[in-house]
């Protein structure tokens, strides 16, 4: 027998008990509420991280989805919810990304209820136009725009890693077309110039591509994390003389661990005299770009072909909100390298097709990350968004200055330029050991093996105690060293000083 | 004069009034919660649209960022959201999404406060859980997990286009292990094998991946839309004629348009006895494995490779929610076909490495997609999901019996397999033109030409209107038609009269 003759179709299909449903969104919604408005007052009580084990984790939350749950139960399990890591606490330093501000995080749940699609003009014309018209802004504020060039030339991708290959992608068209249709095969192998501390995006990026990563040239980058021009122009001779012609050279803007700046001037002429695109992956420090003080680190951008920009790093909008934008004077470029113009929805004698964004990128239906980004950036303008990321750049300074200050016990592994800051901890029982106040390149193997095992006993420390979350790191010659994230607008220099105590008073009993 | 100087560091920046805030949050969430009780009861008194061109909505809306809004206003122009799409109207037919589920939608709201990534145990230890587990039981409902082998083989991704851009670049990989390095010169031409009414993300995955879109080799497909086996074997001998070694087959469950399931179960066959990696694309179709009866559409499905399935489209999961997921045969594959193995963020020696799934996909921050799946198939259980979805395909088969009791007016396009229903609407001035009742082919090109104008026109009537949204569309010798999709169980047999109704309603005025 089958069972469409025991479904009842005459009436819809509502397996929710109507008032309990009702019970269950008001109850959530305070208690979500409550928790964006009570958290800068609760933090202290609260511990980043309540660390569980994945058996406790199943233990304590049944995982388990075969049978109904009712509210009640569904209630508390979210409850469990406070297992996972609050990526909201202020002392969460973990990643690239921290506190999400609160009218961008109830922005989402308006999104969520909206569920929308952003492909065409017809099912999103509201937000179509709204992610129009923040591109054109963002654009501006790069220099992106040529008079008489269209704006909105850019899209907005689920993370930096979608917006770097969308870029690259681009990048290969723009040299040789033909390989849309025809593939790899059809033209010659091609190099990609990033510097050896760019993004792991890049080799993702190459290896789907069907590039390969030998076809990424790493270029070297000097003691504060920059890529140096005269490497780049030595690698472009070895990628000629490899076999390899030169299609496009990646300027990273903050980088992931030491947060430095390539000069994008300096390489945009490269590119241009070497007829390669020139991409920015700014998708952590593009948004110096709006500060008061500190947009000469992007010096030339507006010479750079392409750019990646997360709203959801700096600028503290949810997970996910990424922009891909292209300079003005490559307008139709996007859609010329991704559409496949399928009839079914993108009927193009349609009324508005020029909003209809979806055969620019390579996704399809694709969530609406723009709203949030709005609200939040129209209730704090764009002065707000300025104070804002003014004020993180100078935490991270006074961040600078206090560690500085305390050079007895911490030493910078450079000088910072984008607000992470990374150093060395050097706990009492190797300040014995006499040779840290040398420049780093003098310390003993034996020294650098101990220091390197600092950082993960600490932070296991603290872990345990959730009184922090900050990551570490080995880069280039030096070995494991903390790399410190100012992100979250809602520290002020008492919390750097925290940050530095909270070290200190794990590594006063370490014995390495 | 550095701004440094006058950022004030000894407290937190914070934008807003803390009051008004708090009031903007209460009334946002009460709206919001209202919103999801109410439209089973309102939607009767309201337009699926209230179209609007870009120049008004402009004008309604003030889109500007540059100055600070109030909470006020920003409230004001939240309610001017109303020119959106109701994605959630029981009368919004089209696309592949309809309303989303009420407890998934506050999930979502969650999901926003948590702003969880996805790469690493470290920062989402419940969630990485989570997505492992439900993974497990999706597998164990596809038949892809071997005894032995571990579950938890897959990933979400945000969309279906996106999924099977990984699935195809896993083929590759699989076929061709070294194109990760050395990249497309580094081996033959290779071919892929999809239906000719396969979903336009397969193409361009092959633009992005460089085997170029000559690479694809579009497979016929019958007059319901399913890929016919003896096509692929005489493409596979032209492929390898034309220099290509075949690398993949794809099988769609449920074409975008017609709906149609290809044999899996006879594909697979000739897919490993020419040595290639099977996909099936059931982005739309693939979650009629959890019905009662329908099920054997995706019979073989176990000896696929590799598998794309929305819960965002039939399952009623807000945007975005897709998973890939790879047979337990395929068990270290993905990771082996994406990882860079950045040491900064997935240290191996760290305790629960094994749950790090940042380096089995090509993002690096990803989303939080999975807990508002999760808290929705929680409250329901197995039998819940299994019964909204028989609950769908009923309405829809009820829908093909309306049509085929009016069939004066209405004539199927084919007999659907999944959800979507393909049909014409022949006006009154064109039921005098004679020959409609013929079968298709034997249709003048006059009567094709005219009945081809039937859908635009009544579209542009029902927008103008927004009494309800409906997609059309050519394909194959099919001239325009009507694609119904029954998606949402807020739907009862009567809402399939009411379309037809309306349908009718505006036909019967057209002179063609």
């Amino acid at each position: 027998m089958s069972t469409d003759n025991i479904v009842d179709i005459s009436k819809p299909w509502f397996p929710y008990d109507e008032r309990e449903l009702e019970t269950f969104i008001t109850s959530l919604s305070k208690k979500l509420g409550d928790h964006l408005m009570n958290r800068p007052h609760s933090y202290n009580e609260t511990p980043v991280i309540e660390f569980k084990q994945p058996a406790e984790i199943r233990d304590q939350i049944n995982m388990s989805i075969d049978k109904p749950t009712s509210f009640k139960e569904l209630r508390t399990l979210i409850d469990v919810m406070d297992f996972s890591v609050k990526t909201d606490h202020p002392h969460f330093f973990n990643q690239l990304f921290a506190q999400a501000d609160p009218v961008a995080t109830v922005g989402e749940w308006v999104t969520a209820v909206m569920n929308a699609s952003m492909y065409t003009f017809e099912v999103a014309p509201v937000l179509t136009c709204m992610e129009k018209d923040v591109l054109r802004i963002m654009e501006d504020s790069l220099g992106f725009l040529e008079e008489g060039k269209p704006s909105g030339n850019g899209i907005f991708c689920p993370g930096g890693s979608i917006s770097n290959l969308l870029a690259l992608n681009v990048a290969r068209f723009w040299k040789f077309p033909q390989v849309k249709e025809e593939g790899m095969h059809s033209i010659p192998k091609i190099a990609f110039f990033v510097s050896e501390l760019a993004h792991y995006s890049m080799k993702k990026s190459f290896q789907i591509m069907g590039v390969g990563t030998k076809g990424l040239y790493e270029i070297k980058a000097d003691d504060r994390g920059v890529m140096i021009p005269s490497e780049l122009l030595k690698s472009i001779e070895i990628a000629k003389e490899d076999g390899y012609v030169p299609c496009c050279v990646v300027c990273t803007a903050g980088t992931t661990v030491f947060g430095a700046y390539d000069p994008i001037d300096v390489f945009s002429k490269i590119a241009r005299k070497n007829e390669m695109w020139l991409h920015v992956d700014g998708a952590w420090g593009g948004s110096v770009i709006l500060t008061s003080d500190h947009n000469k680190l992007m010096e030339g951008v507006e010479n750079a072909d392409s750019i990646t920009w997360n709203p959801h790093k700096l600028m503290g909008v949810p997970q996910q909100c990424s922009a891909m934008i292209l300079h003005s004077r490559h307008a139709g470029l996007l859609k010329a390298a991704h559409s496949t113009a399928a009839t079914y929805l993108f009927q193009t004698d349609k009324e508005n097709a020029e909003y209809d964004t979806g055969d620019t990128t390579i996704q399809c239906g694709r969530k609406n990350d723009i709203l949030k980004f709005w609200m939040m950036w129209k209730s704090i303008g764009l002065k707000g968004m300025t104070s804002r990321l003014d004020h993180v750049w100078a935490i991270s300074r006074y961040l600078v200055h206090a560690i500085n200050q305390r050079s007895d016990n911490f030493i910078l592994v450079n000088d910072p330029m984008c607000t992470n800051v990374c150093f060395y901890y050097v706990p009492p029982c190797l300040r014995e050991q006499a040779d840290y106040k040398l420049p780093y390149n003098q310390w003993t193997e034996e020294m650098k093996q101990k220091i390197s095992q600092v950082c993960p006993k600490i932070k296991a420390m603290m872990q345990q105690k959730g009184s922090m979350m900050c990551n570490f790191q080995a880069q280039k010659e030096y070995v494991n060293f903390w790399r410190m994230v100012i992100i979250s607008p809602c520290l002020s220099s008492s919390d750097m000083d925290f940050v530095l105590d909270e070290i200190e008073s794990c590594g006063k009993t370490l014995n390495l």
